[in-house]
């Protein structure tokens, strides 16, 4: 068997803990080690696990912050980088960019997520959607959470029945659990329209034409968005949700099983034993799928906090050039997540 | 002058209360007087501004709990009915129908509101929509919040370039403020779809097919609905924006002037000093005009509370022919509500 | 008669609208008008409104930002202050202290409110506890919202059975309606004690120990106060419920008439037709009244958009000493505002 | 060695499911299977999951939909409470008095959940405050969720200095993750005075006076309770912090540390990587324990999905007599659990 490749992870937070499980949990590759600034509760809680991973400081003078709280540290971010083929930054918006010179000095590829700017990687990246173009890229980004689950369903049908256009409308999570440094309360706020969503969702998917609003709400448990999507062939409702259903990483659920909104499948990924209550699939209610002439009109739900982690982990495979299609990229990703393994009954 | 039609209010809650100062308002109705079962907060209000409406019991059997809260009774809901010329009912879904019977019983008209079946009515209504079927009616009902801010935004385009169809989703405030009766918290809810108000407006609007998926979600201050509209005739998005502005009943604000979404609108209707910080109007958002190959899609809000007050007041004047025609109809009703003096500068 | 007090207003915001109305309200003052620096959504309604008040600009190098926006525009300011006997300073907290200079070079007198340095000031008043301690003060500084609400009934109770001791457990709604700019999320979130209310107590009532611990909670409508008062003459619940209906700034109400929560409160002053649903009094319920040992428990709530008006009307009567005693300057506080005509059954 | 004690659990919902996962960590007991009546989200996961439990029916007429749903049975509830020594009843508040009979036919001792009424049960139960009384008893019922919390607080300072009385503020959450059959929006609900956890406090530790106010707000992740304690013997802020900080189920925390409400313990809890994110200890803040007087107050918080958990377990100790004292029983669930082994620098 070939060598395991060699992950690091810069940035401990929602995302970056997440990508580190995800890494781990893969057979052809090794979590070096996580990189981090200061001693934020994700730190401390590594801490009191026991230090499963290796912790790199991302901020050499913040050290004695980290030393104070009793945190084990393995060397800096440069230390980090050195020893491994490649990084998943998940670092705040633009610290990669600014992290990125650390990559290129010393030759390795790294994977940017939603909040950077397109500019700081050659390719943006789907894994469903253009696994191909991230062949042995050196600079990669990821689609962002949103943006992520939609392609997962518009390419899903596109692939089949083709898709003309879309128009969405996205009912946005404020905040993740936890926060406080961001949230609205008894508040919808509106973006300017049209959506980043939309916009990104055309860089991927340049075929298809794509608009859409974006509405913030105060919850903090996943996404939910209608997409109103004109397909250049008819197609029923039920032949609609048996293409949804064939892919691994979308759930059908419906409302009759109780699956009542984003708050149900947090509660389910919980009861399921699922680390955090964390749910890589994204989920499409059977019980929303509508016709309005030839427009197919639907609503999914995006798990905001680990949705990206599937796709993070096929950019290492297509970056990496450890597997060559799409199919396999992502089905070797899907194996070592446990995703496709559930079945539920409608 | 003709002398003033009499209107009674079946129903001093949430609608009833504003259709009470709506009529008051109106310089050719007299408001008989008001009918509620309890000493709610909205009876004890009353009693501590003075008793400025005369307070029929519906529930004559309830009366002991009036009088221990020193709550001033005129008579019985019976009473009330043979006074009026037309009932506004704005009691609790269902309680309608079983009030029909006394209409019926004193030959008086009436207007239910959209939480009755259809089938309690002779005539769905829009003022704006289909003024002309109401004409003369006994028994109308009225759309709901939603379907009838959304029938305003459609109607206006369709008069103007045509409308083939639309594709909605309704963001929907959970509850109204001081209800403690239902909500939600940290969650959003789908409904099945389509959604009724995609099916009411078919029935207002039988020429336009529409189709719609709703969220409920957990705040108190109006609804925002995103409307995929499919135009018959080519329009661009600044054409549309001055259509909409034409509409007395649209209000078109943008998030640079500051309103960044219902709650800002809530605000700036109490700034304004309105009673009870209630607005008439939708509001449409010009920064949320976006198109996609023809169709085009906006965002508009929908200020739950009052919304409907101006359609029930023209349902009135529709079914005693006060006027004849929908453009003579919704002037009156505008003239004495006070709307379209405002203007905003985009 | 002697003639009026001339009022100007720094700051048209949330408080600085408010304090407007208030002067505007009293038959023995001028509002000469109010100051701010941008086209504000409460400055646009001003306008939509016909422009009641005059606006000054307290920022003239903004003035283009008013003028595209079409507010007509009194001055500046500094033509304010010259025009006028004292100021309200309701600006952003620390703003108060950069405009004191500006007062200070016309020889004005000012109140600031409860976000600025106490040493702004020369007294931190309160106008029911300390009145005569603002007699003929120049610069005047009032309690916050919740201070000046829960001052309110310790007091009442301090003047009759004299009050040793207080622990308060602060319920405390994050965000005004319609802001944006803050807000929490599914989130309580903690303060590090004492609460400075507490310690602003103290400073108020020096005879008086006191403590607390500040919970944030992610509601719009008013605060929550928990107080266990340790009373040097024991008292009963009846007593206690008296004394406090006694006060012409507490209302006493019951769960059992249907005031649950904070939102029962904000919607019975809207349906009382109170001007923004405002409440100049806090709420005491009756049947949260419970002693253990000889300490008396309650709770109560605080509008807190409206409860410092009368208090700050107060300021204005005692620094420019229109009357000379706390009971007859707020009386005619109270008279004007429309405090105290109320009484509801128990 | 002892044989392992046979425990069944009757309902598989927010608390039963967390029954069920914490007997089968205790080495000395076997979990025989749980029981529920329908297709529940919880139930569905339990298959998805591969049915780790064995699931039996509650409800034989309602099996239709558990095969419909393709949820394997083992049996009915009578086939489970034949095979076990003892029940955990975490069924809907009324259904465990019900139950109750089946229990006695087959002389099966059970321990039901607050929500049961007192007479349900020979001892109202806490692990820490009472064990004793618990030994060999049949029927047990343990104190509610912020009633156990409490406790554990209330009682550690009782040990050591005395506790004289108690006056408690309750800032709930209303509803948990996922809930859909209840919630508030915006809205601060109180209930009447005194709350039912200050009178349960005081069964259980009747040499203690208690009162408090319970206040319902919309989160779900945690209660936060104030206590303010007059102890017997005066304590300094520190001496109480660390006597807080030896009990093993108390986990006191900072504002520094990054806790900054309930929902920062919640994410903790997640990145922890505990199962479905939960807590069995409560949190204390350090940073808000302060003095007035000779009364100490304090914040604690309560994970109310998992906080009774460990307590059910110390339950089945005292009545099957497993450990003859408080601190061997405490300390044996404790071991299994997994409590105690953190410690967080402060």
């Amino acid at each position: 068997m070939a060598r395991k490749i060699k992950v690091g992870v810069a940035g401990y937070g929602v995302i970056g803990q997440r990508l580190a499980d995800g890494v781990a949990l893969q057979g052809d590759m090794e979590l070096v080690g996580v990189a981090d600034v200061a001693p934020t509760l994700s730190v401390r809680a590594l801490k009191e696990k026991g230090m499963p991973y290796k912790l790199f400081t991302a901020a050499p003078d913040n050290r004695k912050a980290l030393d104070d709280a009793g945190i084990p540290i393995s060397g800096t971010l440069e230390d980090l980088v050195k020893q491994v083929d490649i990084m998943l930054d998940a670092t705040s918006a633009g610290v990669g960019l600014k992290n990125k010179a650390l990559y290129e000095k010393y030759g390795k590829k790294a994977v940017f997520q939603g909040g950077e700017k397109n500019s700081v990687a050659d390719v943006f990246f789907h894994g469903y959607a253009n696994y191909e173009a991230g062949l042995g890229a050196d600079y990669l980004k990821l689609t962002s959470c949103n943006t992520t689950g939609l392609i997962r369903a518009v390419d899903c049908l596109d692939r089949v029945v083709g898709a003309e256009k879309v128009a969405i409308t996205i009912i946005r999570r404020v905040a993740d659990p936890g926060d406080y440094h961001r949230g609205l309360t008894n508040a919808l706020q509106i973006d300017k329209a049209p959506s980043h969503q939309a916009l990104d969702l055309m860089t991927i998917m340049p075929h298809v034409a794509a608009t859409g609003i974006l509405v913030h709400t105060p919850v903090t448990h996943g996404h939910i968005i209608t997409v109103v999507l004109t397909p250049k062939k008819d197609i029923s409702v039920e032949e609609a949700i048996e293409i949804f259903r064939a892919h691994p990483r979308i759930r059908v659920v419906s409302i009759d099983e109780g699956f009542l909104g984003n708050a149900s499948l947090f509660r389910y990924a919980r009861d399921l034993g699922n680390s955090r209550g964390d749910m890589y699939e994204i989920a499409l209610w059977s019980d929303s799928v509508v016709k309005s002439g030839k427009d197919i009109m639907f609503a999914i739900n995006i798990p905001q906090e680990a949705v990206v982690i599937p796709e993070n982990i096929d950019a290492i495979r297509a970056a990496m050039e450890m597997q060559k299609t799409r199919d396999e990229g992502t089905a070797e990703t899907n194996k070592y997540l446990g995703i496709g393994k559930w079945k539920i009954t409608t």
